[in-house]
C-alpha cells in the first residue's frame, strides 16, 4: 500500500477532466468510451478502497499503536516497565531502546509516511519520529500519530537516534525513532490557551510585529480561566519550582537555626489585626473570621517557650486592593523569636536567610532561572553579601537631599520608597536593603517603641528591587519589629490606636506569665518570587490566585 | 551585713521575754530597769533598722540584681555578650563565668542566707544557687531571688560549679553559684496552671493516691484556656517537635523524589467534597467556603503538568463530630502523582515515606520521645521495614475467621477496623499496615473503580495502632487512591454519586486537555503525633485546637 495514491482523488481528477470536454458526435462516442473507462475507474478505485480498507484492518503492526482503553489504565497490572524522563534523554543512549511518556506538544505530519511528534514532560522536549518503514511502521500508524490533538497524553517506544545537526525547537538533542505509539489521554482538539502562544516573550511579539507576522497574545485573564494549560509553560512550571524551593530554603535555614515549625489556627475569634477588612463567618453559631496573620498565635508560642518559631501558611486580606502586587490569599512565611537585647537580632537572621536563600537560587536553580527569564526577561538581583541598614531618618535625609519632603513621623508612599530604591542602589549598588526605626505611629500597636525616642519604633521593612525592566523601583517585601512584651503597656498601646482591648484580651494575657523579649517578621512567598525575578503582576507566581474579582478555578 | 541576725527578730525575743515576767515590788524595779533596757534595746533596733536601710539603699552590690526596666528592654543597646542555653551547661563548664536566660522554674529561700532558683529554658533546667557572702552576695540579693514570682523571665550571670552528688530535679547536672541576677519579666504570682502539676504522669497521681497524697490535676480544657502555660511543659515541647519532625521529614523525603511543594487556595467557590460540612462565608458578594481539602487543586496542579506535587495546609471540617480523634481545623499533608500504570505505585511513597519518617523519629528525636513518654508512657510503634499490604476482601476474610461478619460491600466500622488491626498485630507483629481495593460505594466520586470488579477500587487507607495501653486499637490514619481522569467518566461518577455536576465543572474541565493517570493520598498531621505517639487525644497535638466548641485561644 505503500506508495499508492488515494483512488477517490483519481476519481476526482476523472470528474474534472470531464466537465472541460466538448460535446459533439465524434465526441459522444468518445464520451461513451470515457464513461465507460470511468465507470471502470470508479469500480476500481472503490476495489482499491475495499481492499485498502482490508488491509488497514489486518495491519500486522496494528497493536503498536491506539488509544489505550479505559480498562487497561485502571491499574490493571504492573508491568516492571520502567518510563525514561525526557530530562534524561541524552546522547548516551543512542540506539537504546526507550519508553515514554509525556504530551504531544506539537504533530507534523510529512506527506503521509513520515510524522514528526514532539513529546514533552516538565519543560523538557523531545522529537519523535514516525517513518513508514516495512515491519516496524505501518502507514496507518504514521496516519494515527499525525491525528493525535495536541497536549493529549501518549506512551512512545523507540529507539534513541543522535542527528548529525543540532535539532531547533526541542530541549533534548537526540530523537526517538519511534517503534509503539499509545494515546494514554486524548484531549480536546480545540484548546482554549494553545501553549506555545502562552510561552511567547515580549520580544518575539516585538519580532513579529516588524516583520508584519501576527501572534496570538494570551490575556492574564484567559491564563487564569485556564490555569490548568497556562501552568504547562516553561516559564511557569520555573516560577512554581523556585517557589517551592524558596519555601523549601525558608525551612532548612531556619530549622538550622533552632526554630520549630509551627501551625497556627486559621480559624479565629476576634480579627487578627485591627484595622484591615477580614473574612467573617460563622463558626457553629460564633462569630469568627479568618486570620490575617499568624501574628498573635506566633507571639504565643514564644510565652509557650517555644524560643524560636516559624510558620508557612496561607492569610487571608478581604481588602479592596486590585493592584499588581495585593491577593486576598497568600501564602505567609512568618518568623517569630525571642531576642535577648536589641530587635537586631531580628534583622541578622532576615538578613543571613535572605541572602542564603538568593545565593542558593543563583547556584541550583539556573535552570529554572532561565526557562522564566527566556518568556520574561530579568537581571539577577543585585545584593549584597551582607544585607544593608539603613534608618528611616537616614533614608529620609538621601530624599531630601534628593530634593524629595518627606514627612519625619509619616510612612514612605510608594513613590518615596521607589525613589529611596533608585537612590540606594546607585550609592550601595544593591536592590535589596533593610530600614529600620520607622516612625512609631505608621505600625502597628504591638510595636516596641524605641529606647529614646518614643516617636519611633523598633521595626524594620525590607525593600527589594521592584517589577519591570530597567528596575529601579523598590518595593516593601518584609515587615519585622520588636514586639511589646509586656501587658499593660501592650494594652495601653492598643487603646492609643483605637483597638477595644476586651476583643484581644487573650492575646494581651498570654504575656502575664512572663515573656521574654522578641521579635519577628512575615513576608508574602508569591511576592519573594515575584520581586526576586522581576515579574510585573503577584498573579503570575500564585497558583491559583484569589482577588477581589476571583475566586475560581 | 552578712551574718547579722534582723534587729527586729531580737526585739520580738526581747518581747517574748517579757511576757512571762512575774510582776512584784522587787520585781517592779527590776521591770522598770528592763523596760529601760528594752527602750534602750528597741532605739538600738530602730537604728540598726535605719542603719540596715541605708546600708540596703548602700548595698554596694546593688547593681547586682533587680527588675531591669523597660527601657533597658527596648533594644537599648548591643553589649556583644552571650547567653548560653540551659542545655550547654554541662562539667566541661566547670570554674567558667556564664550568663543564661530562663524562667524561674522554682524557687527556693533556706533561711535567710540562701535561695535555690530553678532555671528552665525549653525543657531544660538548672539549678541556680545564691549564698550571702561578702563582696559577693548581699542578703538583699538573696532576698530579691526568693522573692521572684514563678515563669518569671530571669538572666543569671554565676560560676558553674559541679557538685560532688548528683543534683534530682534539674535536667543539668551542673550548678550557677550566682553573682548576677535579674528580672527581665515578672510574672503573675499566681498561675491558673502550675508548670508541675500539668507535666504530672498518670504514674504520680496513682502513686500520690496510694500514699495518701493529694496532687492537683490540670483538666483539659483549662489547659487548652492557657495553653501558653500549658504548651511549657516538657511532654508539649517534646510533641510539637516531633510534630515539626514528621512535617519536615515529610517534605524532605517527597523533595527527594522530584514532588514539588505547593500551596493551594482555602477560599473555594464551590464545596471541595461532596457531602461532609463546610465553613460558608461570603467573598466579597459571592457565596464561598473554605476548603475540606485540596483533593481538585492538587489534582489540577497535576493535570497542569508538574508531575508529582505535595502541600501541608489547613483544612477545614465543620462536622460536629465531638470525638478524640476529630478537629474542625487541623494540618493536612497531601500528596498527588502521576502513575504510569497502578495505583501501588502511590503505595510505594506512602510505603517508603512512613518508614522513613518512623526511623527517623526513633533514631534521632529520642530526647523529645522521651520527654513525651515521662508524661505520657508508650511503646515504640511495631511497623515493617516494608508495610504489609492486604486487600480489603482479605481483611474481611480474617474478621471473619474471628466470627465478625462484615459487608463485603460496605465500610469497616471503628470496632472492626479495631480487632483487624488486633488481628494483624497477633499475626504479622506490626501495628502499621495497608488495606487496598476498597468497595467503590464507600470511597469519593472520584475514585477510579478497579479494572475486574467495579463494585471495588483504587483504593486503599492505612491503619496505625490507637491511642492507649495496651495498644490494640488501631485507627485510619491515611486514605488515598488512583482518581478517574476520565471528564466523561468523572461527571458520571460524580451524577451517580448525586453530585450537583454543574458545581464542579471547572475541576471536571481540567482533565479535558489531557490528563495523566494519577492518584495520591492526603493524611492528618495531627492525627501522625497523636497515633505514633499513643496519645489519647488529637487535642494534644494541635497547638491551638479548634472543635465545635474552641475557637480560642
Amino acid at each position: 500500500m505503500a506508495s499508492t495514491e488515494s483512488p477517490t482523488a483519481a476519481a476526482a481528477e476523472a470528474d474534472a477532466a470531464d466537465s472541460k470536454a466538448v460535446i459533439s458526435k465524434k465526441a459522444a462516442k468518445k464520451e461513451a468510451a470515457k464513461a465507460e473507462k470511468l465507470r471502470r475507474q470508479q469500480e476500481a478505485a472503490a476495489a482499491a478502497a475495499a481492499a485498502a480498507a482490508a488491509a488497514e484492518e489486518a495491519d500486522p503492526l496494528a497493536t503498536n499503536y491506539g488509544d489505550v482503553p479505559l480498562v487497561d489504565l485502571q491499574s490493571k497490572a504492573v508491568s516492571g516497565r520502567t518510563w525514561t524522563p525526557l530530562a534524561r534523554l541524552e546522547a548516551e543512549l543512542k540506539d537504546q531502546s526507550v519508553l515514554v511518556r509525556g504530551r504531544a506538544h506539537n504533530v507534523r505530519a510529512v506527506g503521509k509516511n513520515m510524522t514528526f511528534l514532539v513529546l514533552r514532560e516538565r519543560g523538557y522536549t523531545v522529537q519523535c519520529v514516525l517513518t513508514v518503514s516495512l515491519e516496524l511502521v505501518s502507514r496507518q500508524m504514521v496516519k494515527f500519530a499525525s491525528g493525535l490533538s495536541r497536549e493529549s497524553i501518549v506512551d512512545v517506544e523507540g529507539v534513541v537516534t543522535v542527528p548529525s545537526s543540532p535539532i531547533k525547537g526541542t530541549t533534548q538533542q537526540v530523537e526517538i525513532q519511534v517503534r509503539k505509539i499509545y494515546c494514554i489521554s486524548r484531549s480536546a482538539a480545540n484548546l482554549p490557551i494553545n501553549i506555545e502562544d502562552a510561552s511567547r516573550s515580549e520580544a518575539e511579539f516585538e519580532r513579529a510585529e516588524q516583520t508584519g507576522g501576527q501572534l496570538v497574545r494570551v490575556g492574564q485573564d484567559t491564563r487564569l480561566n485556564y490555569r490548568v494549560l497556562d501552568i504547562r509553560t516553561p516559564a511557569n512550571l520555573g516560577i512554581f519550582c523556585i517557589q517551592c524551593q524558596v519555601s523549601n530554603k525558608f525551612k532548612e535555614f531556619l530549622l538550622l537555626e533552632d526554630f520549630i515549625e509551627i501551625h497556627t489556627p486559621k480559624l479565629i475569634a476576634g480579627s487578627s489585626e485591627g484595622g484591615s477588612a477580614v473574612f467573617k463567618l460563622d463558626y457553629k453559631g460564633q462569630p469568627a473570621c479568618l486570620a490575617q496573620s499568624p501574628q498573635h498565635h506566633k507571639q504565643m508560642a514564644i510565652c509557650g517557650d517555644f524560643g524560636r518559631v516559624f510558620e508557612v501558611g496561607p492569610v487571608f486580606r478581604a481588602e479592596d486592593s486590585y493592584t499588581h502586587r495585593h491577593l486576598c490569599e497568600f501564602t505567609g512565611l512568618d518568623v517569630e523569636m525571642e531576642i535577648k537585647e536589641h530587635y537586631s537580632e531580628v534583622m541578622d537572621i532576615v538578613d543571613r536567610l535572605f541572602v542564603a536563600m538568593f545565593d542558593h537560587l543563583n547556584q541550583n536553580c539556573q535552570k529554572e532561572l532561565d526557562a522564566i527569564r527566556r518568556q520574561y526577561p530579568f537581571e539577577p538581583l543585585k545584593y549584597l553579601p551582607k544585607t544593608l541598614r539603613l534608618t528611616f531618618q537616614e533614608g529620609v535625609q538621601m530624599l531630601q537631599e534628593a530634593g524629595i519632603e518627606i514627612d519625619l513621623l509619616g510612612d514612605l508612599n510608594t513613590e518615596s520608597e521607589r525613589k529611596l530604591g533608585q537612590l540606594v542602589l546607585e550609592k550601595y549598588n544593591t536592590e535589596f536593603y533593610m530600614l529600620h526605626r520607622y516612625p512609631l505611629a505608621v505600625r502597628p500597636f504591638y510595636t516596641m517603641p524605641c529606647y529614646d525616642e518614643p516617636a519611633y519604633s523598633n521595626s524594620f521593612d525590607v525593600f527589594i528591587r521592584g517589577e519591570g525592566l530597567p528596575s529601579l523601583y523598590s518595593e516593601e517585601i518584609i515587615s519585622g519589629a520588636q514586639r511589646v512584651h509586656v501587658p499593660e503597656f501592650l494594652s495601653a498601646r492598643a487603646e492609643a490606636c483605637g483597638i477595644n482591648v476586651s476583643t484581644i484580651s487573650s492575646y494581651i494575657d498570654s504575656f502575664r506569665y512572663g515573656s521574654p523579649p522578641h521579635g519577628g517578621f512575615g513576608v508574602g512567598l508569591e511576592r519573594v518570587v515575584m520581586l526576586f525575578c522581576a515579574l510585573n503582576n503577584i498573579r503570575k507566581t500564585s497558583l491559583f490566585p484569589r482577588d477581589p474579582q476571583r475566586l475560581t478555578p
